[in-house]
């Protein structure tokens, strides 16, 4: 999978995003934001058969993910263009399954980044309610929204969610034995009406504390992260 | 401590919510419809000079928890009267510390309970943002406000807290390893700026599933549900 040398690089975030995609053979799945295709093309090699699109703003991210989709043998219509400014070939179309790892920082609270791509890539043009409110517009009456984020925007995710979808589930990410979650999977149904959940959390790493460059993943961690396995909320 | 032979009797729920105040001798405490009386008391044995005070609706709830103070050898000022019409006295009162165990079961989710005074303890007559409205009206700037609910109302608890509270801070009681939260503890922050904090939650049971009448609390939870150990958000 290529990167850009400089600017915004994937880390785990995108592999636990699309590992978290409950998606079969023959469904659809849109990727919003979709920078390198990381997500997308995850669950792509995981589901074979899903059909996959993304959207980015960035045409430099925009050509890596079509180069990212053509090495891994993978057929993704990647659309450039902003969320807020929808392209009209994308309002067409409803996805069965719409994710997104939206920038994380805000721009008040963090200092501008350097380059002004990972400026675009890090930082919040587009309120995180527009994202919530895009996704679910593209999503398919009973298709499913993922998204990724902080932990400490769930109050703020949380909501956004409960104004358009139903069936709310959300599943912490546990870094270590014991510490607070920095990163939280939400995702929604269309219209569904069950009560909202809260699982019980994936641990990621074994050791309470960091070890060296030791890698101690767990080994649901590790399934998800080396082997490509779904991670499942109900366990 | 005394309990009605009929109608609503306190599980560990109050016992944990108890545990969960970061409360130090010579701070003032309310229970928001305070039942029998067992949140605050039990606060009230854990830290000693911890000033007491409740509000409940019905006069023989009323009654057994100021008698449960007297046999435990605590005071506490037991107000009669609604929380949607505070009565006078404690509308001149704020405290270190409002918590609440508010009533678990919305009236059209759950069939009605035969006993009266179960329906009045257990029903929902009075909508949830009102109770977290009452909570920070009653909570001293720079004072906490902590609830215990089912999960499933977590949005709604959530957004109460966001509108009126600061720091806001969730923990997750997690019933078994892997299983989903069925109550949630959180905690918010009169006045408090920090960012929104998720809890890597606290595991009740050992076991994965239910074995028999064999009690099998984890360690941690054993602390606080016997030995009356403090429940620290911060591990």
């Amino acid at each position: 999978m290529s990167q850009p040398r400089r600017g915004y690089r994937a880390g785990v975030d995108p592999v636990l995003l699309a590992a978290s995609v409950g998606a079969r053979a023959g469904e659809s799945l849109l990727d919003l934001g979709c920078g390198a295709g990381t997500a997308a093309l995850c669950a792509g090699r995981r589901v074979p058969g899903l059909v996959l699109a993304g959207l980015e703003r960035q045409a430099p991210y925009a050509a890596l993910a079509r180069r990212n989709a053509a090495d891994n043998g993978l057929e993704m219509t990647v659309h450039e263009g902003d969320l807020a400014q929808m392209p009209e070939a994308l309002r067409q179309c409803v996805f069965d399954h719409v994710i997104a790892n939206p920038p994380y920082f805000r721009r008040t609270a963090s200092s501008p980044a350097q380059a002004e791509d990972r400026e675009a890539a890090m930082g919040e043009e587009t309120p995180l309610d527009t994202w919530v409110e895009m996704a679910a517009r593209r999503c398919k009456p009973k298709g499913h929204v993922t998204f990724i984020h902080r932990a400490e925007r769930l109050p703020e995710l949380l909501a956004a969610f409960e104004a358009r979808l139903g069936s709310i589930e959300l599943m912490p990410l546990v870094p270590r034995p014991g510490r607070e979650s920095q990163l939280v999977l939400l995702r929604g149904r269309k219209g569904g009406r069950a009560a909202f959940r809260l699982h019980a959390g994936l641990l990621l790493h074994r050791s309470a504390t960091h070890e060296g460059d030791r890698e101690d993943y767990t080994e649901a961690a590790q399934h998800i992260l080396r082997d490509g396995a779904a991670l499942v909320f109900d366990r």
